[in-house]
């Protein structure tokens, strides 16, 4: 199950250049492309002639053409022409909002008329010169919510990713969350303690000194549908932790956008964005590099995760205070999902009112 | 659904060796083999002793033995002997009729009783020396029927194969269809226009100029059970075009069998047959690479088209005027399909009647 | 269908490292460790805190760690410990019984408060100095019971071994089976015939003369769940055959474990024992080597038999003199599955019997 009334990031901008892109989104096919005047636009990936998919066409004009016969495709999903054919009465396909922003692709896969920029999120950190950012994509067979799961509650990075950014110290420092509408906060204070390995090389990078005690946070935001941002840093033991002057800490930002494929396959939209030395684009690539590595380790056990619940379907997992997080964003998914029913039966009715 | 009274490639006639074949062909799977005589037999892949596929066995002199545990298999898919058993009462295998012609390894894979040599197609070009043919065997991964639109609709080359053979002046020229009782002919005349790629290279090799007009024509054959054929040729413009003396034009035959495998599956056996340059094994060699260059550009189209249309099962697709070819071939087999429906419910009356 | 309550062969001694090892058997999915006091674990590959493959987590002081989120698992089934938790209220996992001897892993996949050492079968060969062994592990997709078949009816090396350990005589010599309890013994003796390769080099490993008539036996022994050895050797024919003195012959215990992961595969741990040089490394390796080149011939026969009998869910194999072995053996686990079933029947009344 998937909220369908929402923003999904669909792609990385630089996925979809002169040539279309299939991709599958909360279970719908979709064909991304840029189109008229330079804008992405998408439409359903089925060419209403025989059904081959679009993805494999070509852009012509601005236009989508199916390279299968040539049915040229207009960006609202009804056919614009064909060799030799009158197109009128052809089906129309689905078309989907789409908004380019941030670096990013994003799609409405739901109820277009609900659609509205204003329900974007707003990510200062992408407009902002201060802000360096660097990311990558992964394909994870599993549940977009065991991705939800993983990175609102860090305790994992001690096992998981016990090389670079896991200590035991995570383990030891309970965790808080609390809920405000659709936005679900965990957070986590360490002090006085040793940096693991990713952030001696990030205070390396910003010229501190790497052998004293620091003080560390880990604040995982999960924002409806299944946006996941973690302020982490840290700073110089005494300098006031998170709220440290810019002098005494590095932070970033874990920007993690989990787009759902299938019920068990998601699109892993994994990056940093950081407030420190913007500029230094060599610290940009080797901050990727070692990001890509440290969440590729997470794959298997996931993937593995996901098998074990698909075998054991009623056996129920434990709700802990370090899963809180997890939980409460699946409340919030669940009571929107709940809500999208509850609006579709209403739109439903509103037509047999009508007829009275 | 398929035809099963009928006459079917099942495999090129290098592919049965020394050793047997097993292929599935309309669901049924079987295992070809040179036996007795030099002569080629089929019988059901599954031997009856403890279901082993007997593709894995050998051939000694001219019977078919079970590589598991030596049953000797007949041809008639009785077995001939067993090391150490009495074999008398050992379940019967169905067999096939086979015949071997024009090159290629033919099955019926229905009603045995009703299998005759009468209704194999007669193929003038694989018995001429004014001839010569080059051809292969693709596997795809789609149902037998949308290879079959695939090649009575012809506008697809324009879009799939627009370095070779396509060329924009097809999607102008309307095609007309009709049909003759089991056969569906769909053809498209061209007239005045520039030769593409690939007839510059078939005009080049009969030593015709390739920089003036030329007229061209695509006559597509259908016939049941799953066979087109398709007449192709360009001729210097204004000598009457399909009819143009010989020294004016380049012709050939698309000659393709397209062998079910399962519902949604096939063999594709393409090739080409022409009526200049016969004794040119080099031309010949050069044409066949073209072919199978230009007719593996349909399989990525083709299997992503399936996969569409079995993720939107209850989506009707259209029947425009170029896809009439096809249309009609679909409906020649639904007729042939249902009538053997008929049949069998017939025959299996006929006992009841002959108790009264 | 699998006799759950017996000992079989999880993994051999050197794939349970200081690595966890997660293995399907029976159906259940086990992880294996050795842990406390150098002694091997077993339970269920299945976190309680969130479904994750504990297979994937490592062993701290004698005990099992998820590699997710810390959890510490005992050897019983029950959590240990996890950070930052208290641990009393989480689900048990199931515990296995396991033991390590002759050099395997066994493990008791059923009713555990069945389990008993004294069940485990005793193998002479694998604790005297005067036995060498030398064997594998091959994953096979099919039915473990098809390789049952395969071993108690040694007219298949005819021709699936041919070059190897087969030859004609086989076929010719009638086998005879005999049942004893769960023990189920089919027997062939073959006399004044000349040693296929793989007993010639035996015999030259044994510095006996290969150009001579030996006597050569094959006693197939099948013991329920699912292990058969066979007893098989070759002697200078005259000499008494199985019956020889130990300088007249060369002979060998063919020793498989065959233990189901699902329906359809299963793990099958093979391997040869030999009372012959058994302290000549170099011949174990050779020996070993040969066995697996001709064991690794069955594997597409066995798998593509396995997909023939799904496909042919209700044709009936047969069942001769040669497959008693294997009928017989069938017989023996169908016997022990039902009574499994009436046990289980019976233990599930005894509380409400209490009740009254």
């Amino acid at each position: 199950m998937f909220i369908k009334n929402a923003w999904y990031v669909a792609a990385r901008l630089e996925e979809v250049t002169d040539k279309p892109l299939g991709r599958q989104i909360c279970g719908e096919k979709i064909v991304f492309y840029r189109g008229k005047e330079n804008k992405i636009y998408a439409v359903e990936d089925f060419c209403p002639h025989r059904g081959a998919p679009l993805s494999l066409g070509f852009i012509e004009d601005g236009n989508l053409v199916c390279g299968y016969h040539g049915l040229v495709m207009g960006c609202d999903g009804k056919t614009i022409s064909m060799p030799g054919q009158r197109v009128r009465g052809f089906p129309c396909n689905k078309s989907y909002s789409v908004i380019e922003k941030y670096g990013f692709i994003w799609v409405w896969p739901g109820e277009q008329h609900l659609a509205t920029e204003d329900d974007l999120p707003v990510l200062e950190w992408a407009e902002s010169k201060e802000w360096a950012y660097g990311g990558g994509l992964f394909h994870i067979n599993c549940d977009y919510r065991l991705m939800i799961d993983n990175l609102m509650d860090l305790t994992h990075e001690t096992y998981v990713h016990a090389n670079s950014i896991g200590q035991k110290e995570i383990d030891e420092a309970a965790p808080t969350t609390r809920v405000d509408g659709d936005h679900v906060i965990t957070e986590r204070h360490m002090k006085n303690i040793y940096a693991p390995p990713f952030w001696q090389m990030a205070l390396k990078g910003n010229n501190l000194a790497t052998d004293v005690p620091v003080d560390r946070w880990q604040i995982c935001h999960f924002h409806a549908p299944s946006n996941v941002h973690i302020e982490v840093g840290v700073a110089h033991a005494g300098h006031g932790g998170y709220h440290a002057q810019e002098d005494k800490k590095v932070s970033s930002v874990v920007v993690d956008f989990i787009t759902p494929e299938t019920e068990t396959s998601h699109w892993y939209f994994w990056g940093m964005a950081r407030h420190f030395q913007a500029d230094n684009a060599e610290l940009t690539a080797q901050i990727k590099e070692g990001q890509g590595k440290i969440f590729s380790e997470d794959l298997d056990m996931l993937e593995q995760q996901q098998q074990n619940l698909l075998r054991y379907p009623n056996r129920k997992l434990l709700m802990l205070n370090i899963d809180a997080g997890g939980v409460q964003a699946r409340k919030v998914i669940d009571r929107l999902i709940s809500l999208e029913q509850v609006q579709n039966i209403a739109s439903d009715q509103i037509p047999s009112v009508n007829l009275q």
